[in-house]
Parts: C-alpha cells; structure tokens; sequence
C-alpha cells in the first residue's frame, strides 16, 4: 500500500477502504507517512468528503493509535461530557456536581489548551491549593466516594488525532464536518466513558456558525458513538453570544459557586439542567427525561448538589472557605466599566469580540507558555433582549495589566450592537441528537 | 502575509493576486514555508483551479526563483525545443542537426533524468568519446561556429520549480494543467532562448492522454510564453504508440543517423521534419512554414544536417566512425525476437508498456543512481496499422541482463493488440497551437 495512492483515491472521489485509513493513520502517527502527504490527503477529503463508513474507520483508527483508558474500576455507568467550545463556557464546574448528587459518576480528565479563557483545570486552580496532580488510584478511589474528581490529562489519547489536528490547523483543513466529528469522537472513545454527552455550539462564538453545521457535526458525533457502543446524545445549544456573564477563570469559578448556590445566570442555569439532566438519563439513573430533570433540579435547589463540589474541593486540596467567601479568589487590580452607547435594547453580544477581550485582558494564553492571569475577564452584564438606558454599565473588565484596557474597552464596545426595537432573547437550547435523529426544539 | 491564509483563500475558491503568489514561491524556495502548507495549496489549486494571470504569476516568480540564463553571446535568434516526454522520442538528436544546417543556433541544456531511457546526454554518451562537461565559452563557441552544441545543465534553473514537482509528484497534484504550464514554462523561460517550440505528445505513452487536455496545456503554454515576449509554438503529436522504431539509448542514436542519412522509419522523419520547419520559422530564416519546410528537407537530401551532426560529434570529442559503422556502438550480449500473435493487423502498439518494456530491460534509470545499459531497450518492428502473419518478428528485446529478457517479453507481448480488421493508421501531428489559438490538422 502507498500513501500516494491513497491521496489519488481520495481526490479522484472515490472512498477509502478501511485498511487503507489504517495505514494512514499509523504512517503518520509513527512518522513514516509526512506531513505533506497528510495535508495533500486533508485537503482532498475537504473537497470530496468522506463517507460515514470513511469517518467511522477514521475515528477508529485514531482512537486505538494510543492509549485507551480503562475506567472499570468505578462503579456504575461512566457518562462523559464534551463541548466544542464557546465564550464563557461554565458549565463542567455545574454539570459535574448535579450529577455527582445524582449518584452518576464523573470522571474528567481535562486539559490546560489555548483560548480565551484557560481549560476546566486553570479555572479550579483559581480556586488556592487545589490541585489535579493526584495518582489515578486516587482518583478512582474519589469518583467511586463522592463521584467526581478531576485529574490532569495523562497517558497518550489518540496521538493520531492530537499531530492530524496540529497540521489541519495550519493548512486550512479543519473545517470539515467529518475531519471535526472524527478527531472529537476519537479523543472522546478513547477517554473510556461508557456513555457520551455532546454539547454543540452554535453560534457566531462557536466553531460551527450556522445550525445546519452544527446539526449535522451533531448527527455524525451521535452515529460514530452508537456504532462503537457508546450511547451518545447531542444537544445544539446557542452561542451567538456568551453563556452566562463571567468570561474568565475565577469569574467562572465564582459564577459557577453562584449557580450551585441557586443563584447566577438564567440562561447557564438552564443549560446546566438540561445538560446534567440528560447525563443522568444516559447514565440510566431514570427512565424518562422529565424524571431526571426533577432530580436534578432538586439536586440544586436542595443544595446537595452544592455539598458535592465542596467535597470535591476538599478532596483535592482547594480552600473551602472560597465557596462561602469569594473574595478569596484571586482579585484583579483594575476594573473598568463598559457603558451603554444609547437607548434601547442589545440586539447582539458577538461572543467572539467578548472572548477575545478577555483574551487580551489576560484570561487566555495566546501560546502554550503564556501565563493567565486567572483574575482577568469580562462580566457581561447586559444580554442580547436586555433593555438599556445611555451610560448603563452593561459589562466590567477586569485585568491586573492595566495597559491593557484600552484596548480591550475598543474590542468589546464592537462587540455590541444596539437596536430602538424590541429584541426577543435567543433559545439556549435548539435541539436534540439521538440515535433516532434530530428534534429540533 | 500568512500562507495560511493563501491556501485558505484557495481553498474557497478565490484568485490569489501577484504578491501572495511571490510570497509562495519565496517562502517555499527559501524553506520558510513547509512542505505541508505548499502540497495543501496544490491540492486546493488541483481542485480550484487557477485564472490566466494566476498561472502566469506562477510561472513568472518560478522563472525568477534561480539563474536565468543569458545567451547573448550566440548570434541570431535561439529556438529551444521542448518535448513532454513520450516513448522513442528521439527527435533532438535529429532536428538539431537540421536546423543548424539551416543556420539556426541550438544551444542545448541537457539533462539525464529518469524514465523509460535516458536523458539527450545519456544517449549522446553512446558514442565512445562524446562529452557535455565543456566549459561555457566553449559551448558558446561551437553554438556560434557550429550551430550546435550540448551542455550539462549547469546553474540553478527555476529551483522552485524543481522542489515543487519533487512535492506534486509525491501528493498526487501534478496532473493540473496550469501547475503543467508553469511548471514547463518556468524553465524554458529561466534557459534563455529568444523562441520555443513545444513538442505536446498525446495518447497512452505519454502525460496527457487525451486530446482536449493536451491541446488546453498546448494553448496556456502558449499564452505564457507570448505574455512573456517570446514567441512560442505548440505542436500536438501522436504518443498512443512510441515514435519510430527504437526505445534505447545507443538504439535511439543509432536511429538517428538512419535518419539523417535520409533513412529511417517514416513517422519519425516526417514529424523531426515538421518541428524543424516550425524552428527555422521561428528563427525567422524564412517568411513561410512551407518555405521553411523545403529548406529542411533540402538539408536532410543532401547530406548537410548530417555533416552538421559529424561536427557536433567531432567538437565535442566523440567518435566519428560510429557514423558509419553503428558496430562501434554499444552491443547488447542478449536478443530475443518478440513474435506476432495472429494473423492480422497491428491494432495498437501501447507506447506506456513499451518503454515499460525498456526500463525493465535496463535502458532507464529507476532512481538517480541506477546505471543505465545503453545497449539495453526495444526495436519495435511493426507498428500500428500493419499487416503481421502469425509467428513474424514483430519487436527484438536487446539486454546485457539475461534475466531480464523473461519479463520484458510478458510486458511487450501485453503492449500489442491485434485485429483482424485492416486498420488505419493514425495521424501524427494533430494540432498546431499558435497565439492565434488552435487548428486542428
């Protein structure tokens, strides 16, 4: 077999067999297939797409290219979550206390990554003395106690993946739906989870811009996990402008200790009900969606859910205090309002200008060694529908680099766009991916 | 300027400008940009396709990436003559001998290459003595004394050109038309000569297999060399089966001389009359093809083109007896008749197989190092259209390999399609492509 050969196939239009992506896959990921051959073959499944059957084998070969990781040692049935990634995206540091009160066990291992805001694991280390360099018998002994505990990404997950993603990323070859949902789905498998809960973003904050995208990267994501046995649900959610108000890491954090409280956010209340909510019906806790939301809200309203993160905390070394006392979080050094340009209401937040102020403000890293400032971020205090008076503070910057509000102050104010109409707020959640296909909602 | 952003505006579809494809072509010859940016791109353009001016950027900035040759040391106006390649193409060896009898200056950069046999030099080689390592003012001496000389390639002709075919040959984007064009042009242009005729092969034996595609990288071709203010001819010529008779080095020099004794298989004298005509036009020797025609021929029946041919031989050392006695070429130890089938008719004669056929006897180079036999390669006696009894010699395999002769028998007898329906013969010049456009012959 040549990889030439392969890449003529593929450009010619025709399909490639299974044996064919597995020597693909493993060429490339020991080294004996070249980037340049890779990104030929990237750019010609950009152009003639793959089949399901293609991304199927695709997924597989990339899944089983490292380690897979053998979560049998806790009990019950593992049900993981996965977003594609927004502005303001709170909702691991929610979900995983609701369904840990449910009895569903959560095991993540998460990552630092780039963005505008750092990973799940920079967000709790805002929170002092926590910490998720804990050996995995540690962490399996914590998920089957108090069902949730992070630990730092080890091991060698779908190495295929992490050096295909690298050079798609450079070589304008990322955006196709299959090349997406397989790298995704790979990562996912090989992360051991016997059930799968998908959360896509749609929106202009989003990868995907558009609902058909969107939907049909939620249909292929939903069939590849059901092929390989792992029950997989996909729910599209809004991401036109950000979730919540906080975007940053301790701002997440503190948003995150509010809604725990009941309180915080409608709009990232709702989705971490519904999110939580489905993830306790795949973990086969109730039969019925409407069962597992009432247990969930519950969860919440009772404040067990809350009770579950501060053991989680404990558990990992975090200062406890910080729940009931957030000033212990870390505190920027400036602040600056960002007021209201008129009268009216807010017709569009544009999440990706909001990201990336607080990227510029210091919330992100531009590179794998920037350092975050993990008090830094943007409260958006105004939301697309909400009404406004001239000179309302409709969000707050936060940084402990003073230089950079100025900048910032010019990213978000074209952020917003102001309307003298009425504005109907966006639906947070559009639709539902199963097996059986797509509702939309 | 990002090279990201060129493949990407590629990739949608977009014509890239002039900057953004020197910046390519800089980056790419310098090492700046990757491998696997340049073959994404050259997949997006295989896919997207590339405008007139694109391609005429393209060719431009190749031509500039290395020396560009000067040769206004040699008097009058310089043809160069390019083939795309075919098997049994051994017309250099004839038509520059004739149009220097015409009076025409060929100043020619040679090159060994790989295929089916050798390059111009290797076959040159043939004749005990002969050699290409002379310095430039000896080259330019004899191209102004004689009218005809070969030179190794020397200098750096159009480098990224070079680097990337070597990618596109590798990545599956060579067969692009306009990539093809460029790619050609790039260097005849960086050769220096005033005027270009091209020698477009069409059919099985050679890169375009199909009249329309031939006739589409004939007139881009064209175009470019005419935008670049040097006047340029496509002739479009029969390669469904080889040309003449020999496929072999010292084979193809020693049916050269039949030629230039007047002798020689009629398809391959007629068409080195043809582009020899069209040069002697180019060169402005005459105001008609016709005219330029009768001169050629004039040149062949009197013996000229082949006193011209014995001082090319003699000014660059090789030996002069070989003229007239082809005994004192290289002799093949090894000979095996091929034999006709059926009675019949020749119905094809598959060009591809044929120099298969050579290869495997050991007439080319299938890597750079391989050792050429330059005695090895394949008489094709009969040809398409003629009549054959069962059991006549239709082809004789020559090798110093016995081994060899096993396999290359099994390829040639596959290279043959018989009939028992007469059979025409087909045309070998099919088209001329001028900057007037096409016509059809």
């Amino acid at each position: 077999m040549r990889m030439y050969d392969i890449i003529y196939k593929k450009r010619q239009g025709l399909s490639l067999s299974k044996e064919e992506i597995e020597f693909f896959v493993k060429g490339y990921t020991e080294g004996s297939i070249p980037d340049y051959q890779a990104s030929a073959l990237m750019m010609a499944i950009y152009f003639n797409k793959m089949s399901k059957e293609e991304t199927f084998y695709l997924t597989d070969a990339m899944m089983r290219s490292g380690d897979q990781i053998d979560l049998s040692q806790i009990e019950g049935i593992k049900v993981d979550k996965h977003s594609t990634g927004g502005v303001g995206d709170t909702t691991t540091l929610i979900v995983g206390p609701l369904v840990a009160a449910c009895g569903v066990p959560v095991a993540k291992m998460s990552g630092r990554g780039l963005g505008h805001t750092g990973g799940t694991i920079d967000k709790l280390e805002s929170i002092r003395g926590f910490h998720v360099e804990i050996s995995s018998e540690e962490f399996f002994r914590n998920v089957n106690e108090i069902k949730l505990a992070v630990i730092g990404q080890s091991g060698d997950l779908a190495p295929a993946d992490k050096k295909l993603y690298a050079l798609r990323d450079v070589t304008a070859t990322v955006d196709n739906i299959s090349l997406i949902a397989s790298s995704i789905m790979s990562k996912k498998l090989a992360a051991g989870a016997n059930a799968i809960l998908l959360d896509v973003k749609v929106g202009s904050g989003a990868f995907m811009k558009d609902f058909e995208n969107a939907a049909s990267l939620a249909l292929e994501m939903v069939e590849i996990g059901s092929t390989m046995g792992r029950e997989t649900i996909a729910v599209l959610t809004d991401m036109d402008q950000p979730l919540g108000n906080a975007v940053g890491n301790s701002l997440e954090v503190l948003e995150a200790i509010h809604v725990l409280h009941n309180r915080g956010p409608e709009d990232l209340r709702a989705l971490c009900i519904k999110l939580a909510s489905y993830m306790v019906l795949l973990a086969r806790k109730t039969n019925t969606l409407s069962e597992a939301e009432a247990m969930v809200v519950e969860k919440l309203e009772s404040g067990a859910a809350l009770e579950k993160f501060k053991a989680f905390i404990q558990a990992q070394g975090g200062e406890l205090a910080v729940i009931d006392n957030p000033q212990l979080l870390p505190q920027a050094k400036y602040k600056k309002n960002v007021l209201a340009a008129m009268d009216g209401y807010i017709e569009a937040v544009k999440a990706d200008d909001v990201g990336l102020a607080a990227l510029n403000l210091g919330a992100g890293r531009e590179t794998k060694d920037s350092v975050i400032d993990l008090a830094a971020g943007v409260m958006m205090l105004k939301k697309v529908g909400d009404p406004v008076s001239m000179g309302d503070v409709i969000a707050e910057l936060y940084t402990n680099d003073e230089s950079k509000l100025e900048s910032a102050m010019g990213i978000l104010n074209s952020a917003i766009a102001y309307t003298d109409q009425k504005v109907e707020k966006p639906k947070l959640i559009k639709a539902v991916v199963t097996k059986k296909g797509i509702q939309e909602l």
